[in-house]
């Protein structure tokens, strides 16, 4: 099979296709999302070497469980010892032990195929297309948040960061009535922003204070000063973002205003699902490019453009994926129009 | 009045005594405490000139409402402007216009005389002396967890740093039945720990890991090193430090595990009068000097020793004192002996 490697440089190979293990499946990627996580690995985060990617969609084609074979399923990321008190409690995304597909000890979805335990898949309610369902990892990591934090309905919420998360986040949380302000440095990005319900404020715009909470999205240490600010005391930051190095920083304003900053990683693809089943909640806008996998470096080049949000990498048969087809990717422009 | 300033250099000086503005009562302060925060402004924290100090018990000699003269007092160090949401919600410790006793842009309590306003005073229940109710103020900064954080009964705690503090804060954790481990760097500070019923650890003995909940007291980086080392994933660091300087930090394992940072400040008077009210809350022990204001730069010197718990301030003649008199200072060596 084809597979996107990362061991240092990126590049595609020929590999054996991966054999599952007991209490595993097989599945055939059809559709892979490339996540800002990915965009990091390349840049060694992690020390990640192998087949990278984790968002993604495909189609189960072995499994000892037979009901299994011929369902379209997404996978949740991170794969469980399955005993210990983490995972015993549905919290194997915290399990000690634990590898994370395409981040940390596990091959990841930028190939053909892909193995993973029955216990993490999702079947896909139908109906429901691919290019929407790719979308269920990132969704869930912006979820996580209402898992973390009891959210009040009149708060006042900042976003730092117009990104690819960001821009979920934003959406999860518009559509429970809150008010939501965004501070980002991209115009283009930013529209899509306002066109959801948020306010939007372009650096060096000054988002003003007082925020209930502000979830920091940004990726860069001058977010982490930019939340410190904008809180109001007692509020809440939420770091979404991992920087490259350390962060520098007073911690006094942090004591004396009693602020809690809570770590926010990835969650839980259920509720995920059900939200990507009403189709009011947009993201096929959020999608600029899908490219087939043997051009994948042309992907990665295309996500790090600044005004990208999502590309996709098309791995099945472009004619096989439900909804479009690559010939379709010229009405996903979502940013162009 | 004989006052201690700092204004850039520790020194004893003879001042007007403060006249009460309106809404505020004179006191005449019996005995105040020395506080960290205080070695911290000696230091340069806050840039507080003047006369300071914030932890006393006093008695009103004036006042508008004449039936607070004559009562013996603590007050709430936090003066709002009574007017914005935060006051109104019984939160000035939060409010934006806020002067802080001895601490910012308000004279303090290391002085024969300090006004506050009477919306700041608790009158002290009778029959608990001088030498506990002056535990009032750090008691509820103490207690400031309980407000923040819904601990739960099976919760294993750390505590970094063996200082007054902590040492309080183990006390009013340990009453609930939890779990308390402390880790610090004096072998007989520590024996007051073990005493109360905690678990200790002398560095570089290890505290090991898997904390439900961290309190960073040490006042080092380091302790935020550990803090960080020492909680379990989703467990919660409260930070009651502020450090001299930035904290340099590698923010991703707070978001992988998804840590959650709680700032902790001041707290409420109420309920520390009421476990002060309680006799088998035991705080003579910590007590390890009262010195008299004339002699409060030996008090100093005292306190910044490295084995020193509580110095206290006596400020009103010895003999006013309830409960025991500058003679008495001998029986308070919980340390030494």
């Amino acid at each position: 099979m084809i597979a996107l490697i990362f061991d240092g440089t990126l590049h595609l190979a020929e590999r054996v296709p991966p054999i599952p293990k007991e209490g595993e499946a097989l599945i055939r990627v059809r559709l892979a999302g490339i996540c800002n996580t990915d965009l990091e690995i390349i840049r060694g985060y992690m020390n990640f070497q192998g087949i990278f990617g984790h968002e993604f969609v495909g189609e189960v084609v072995d499994c000892e469980k037979k009901e299994w074979v011929g369902k379209r399923v997404v996978g949740e990321i991170n794969l469980g010892c399955g005993h210990c008190q983490w995972c015993l409690e549905g919290l194997s995304r915290h399990c000690p032990n634990r590898t994370t597909l395409g981040i940390f000890g596990k091959d990841g979805v930028f190939a053909e195929y892909v193995t993973l335990p029955i216990g993490n898949l999702h079947e896909v309610p139908a109906f429901i297309p691919d290019c929407r369902v790719v979308f269920t990892e990132p969704i869930a990591a912006a979820m996580e948040i209402l898992e973390q934090v009891r959210i009040e309905p009149n708060w006042r919420i900042l976003i730092i960061g117009d990104g690819k998360l960001a821009i979920l986040m934003a959406r999860v949380l518009l559509r429970m009535g809150l008010d939501i302000s965004v501070v980002g440095i991209n115009q283009l990005k930013l529209q899509l922003f306002r066109k959801s319900g948020a306010k939007v404020f372009l650096l060096p715009e000054d988002p003003s204070s007082g925020y209930d909470m502000v979830v920091e999205a940004s990726g860069s240490p001058e977010g982490w000063e930019r939340a410190m600010a904008a809180v109001r005391s007692r509020g809440i930051i939420v770091l979404k973002s991992t920087y490259h190095g350390n962060l520098n920083w007073n911690t006094a304003p942090l004591v004396i205003n009693e602020i809690t900053v809570v770590g926010s990683r990835c969650g839980l693809f259920a509720p995920a699902l059900k939200l990507l089943d009403d189709s009011t909640f947009e993201t096929d806008d959020l999608i600029v490019a899908i490219f087939p996998l043997p051009a994948a470096l042309m992907a990665f080049q295309r996500s790090q453009e600044p005004t990208t949000m999502k590309v996709l990498l098309g791995i099945a048969p472009p004619d096989e994926f439900s909804g479009f087809s690559v010939q379709d990717m010229s009405k996903f422009s979502g940013l162009e129009s």
